[in-house]
């Protein structure tokens, strides 16, 4: 059900302008204004009644937007509104904190498979998660996970990510620090902390 | 030797524009045109012209922009000249996982103090660096430490937040998925693993 074509720039906003709502769903607000919501997220108002505006909710000068509505509608348009199934590979220290991390369910994201090359490894359970060895990476199709995490070292992750493409995966979210060669119809979204980190001295007195 | 205000918003892009410019720079590519680096960053080109203008560099229409220069020129905005100390609180798989992380490097950022508030992990030392009692944070000021990650569970983030405040911090990364309330003069990037996964289900087929 996509209406029209959102920018990327957008589509980067939207899970901000969700944690932002979340926030004040939590406080007990009924209604948030633009510039509430702007200062939350950090983007200006203007910015956040155009990016809303896409499709076509519009809040009510003076008033502002109603947060469940609004709440309701982005998610509709991310295309959170149903739970979906996630691999995860790589079951170091990231990956074991990932499998822990509470943060995914609030998004409808399930890790139901994880997998590793270590045979030590192979055969364990982390949160549920029994880990399963990467060379039956293949078997993602017909258990349809189309969502798969990386979280192995930099120098493995391409492969990986091929084995991945391979077995029918259209989104991958990718924490190792490199960059994913991947077809056109496989969307990558990269967690690069060290890039987030960047932004910070910028607003710090000289080091 | 800030020239004048940039936009969040674009200092938000610039550590991507970086992330690109390294990416052409190892493949021995001197010059790069600004459409290259809006594909490999996925921001439009007309924005990356505009985000770069801010700071008084310009391409050469055809030629494009000199990888070196523009690579020490975006350093420079973002202060990553010189090499920073930081302190990580919580050393648990995320916070392990963090200080074994090779990015950090790359932007000068060097972890040189730990702190976790189990006394089993006290005294321990995990990639080079002892962990020390989190009672400890006031520490910092003396040891000019003036950036921290902060990786503990939801429920302790704010109490540590305002630990190192009270210590002179000045930057925060933080990873708990909480909001954390700290004086405007202290800036707060937040990484919030799942926000980034939101964004996926839009580029991809009907889960």
């Amino acid at each position: 059900m996509r209406y029209r074509r959102i920018p990327d720039e957008t589509v980067r906003r939207l899970p901000l302008y969700l944690r932002g709502l979340a926030y004040f769903a939590q406080r007990g607000e009924s209604r948030v204004s633009s510039s509430s919501l702007a200062e939350f997220v950090g983007v200006n108002g203007c910015k956040i009644r155009k990016d809303i505006s896409h499709f076509g909710v519009f809040g009510t000068p003076g008033v502002g937007y109603d947060v469940a509505n609004l709440t309701r509608q982005v998610r509709k348009i991310l295309k959170l509104t149903s739970a979906r199934k996630a691999a995860l590979v790589g079951v170091g220290n990231l990956g074991s904190a990932l499998l822990a991390y509470p943060g995914f369910a609030t998004y409808g994201f399930d890790i139901v498979a994880a997998f590793d090359s270590d045979r030590r490894k192979i055969g364990r359970t982390v949160n549920k998660v029994r880990i399963e060895d990467s060379a039956a990476l293949g078997t993602l199709r017909r258990r349809r996970i189309n969502l798969a995490i990386i979280a192995v070292p930099a120098g493995a992750a391409q492969d990986i990510a091929e084995g991945l493409v391979r077995a029918g995966v259209k989104g991958i979210l990718n924490f190792s620090p490199c960059y994913l060669n991947v077809p056109r119809n496989v969307k990558v979204v990269a967690i690069d902390i060290a890039t987030e980190l960047a932004r910070l001295p910028y607003y710090m007195p000289a080091g």
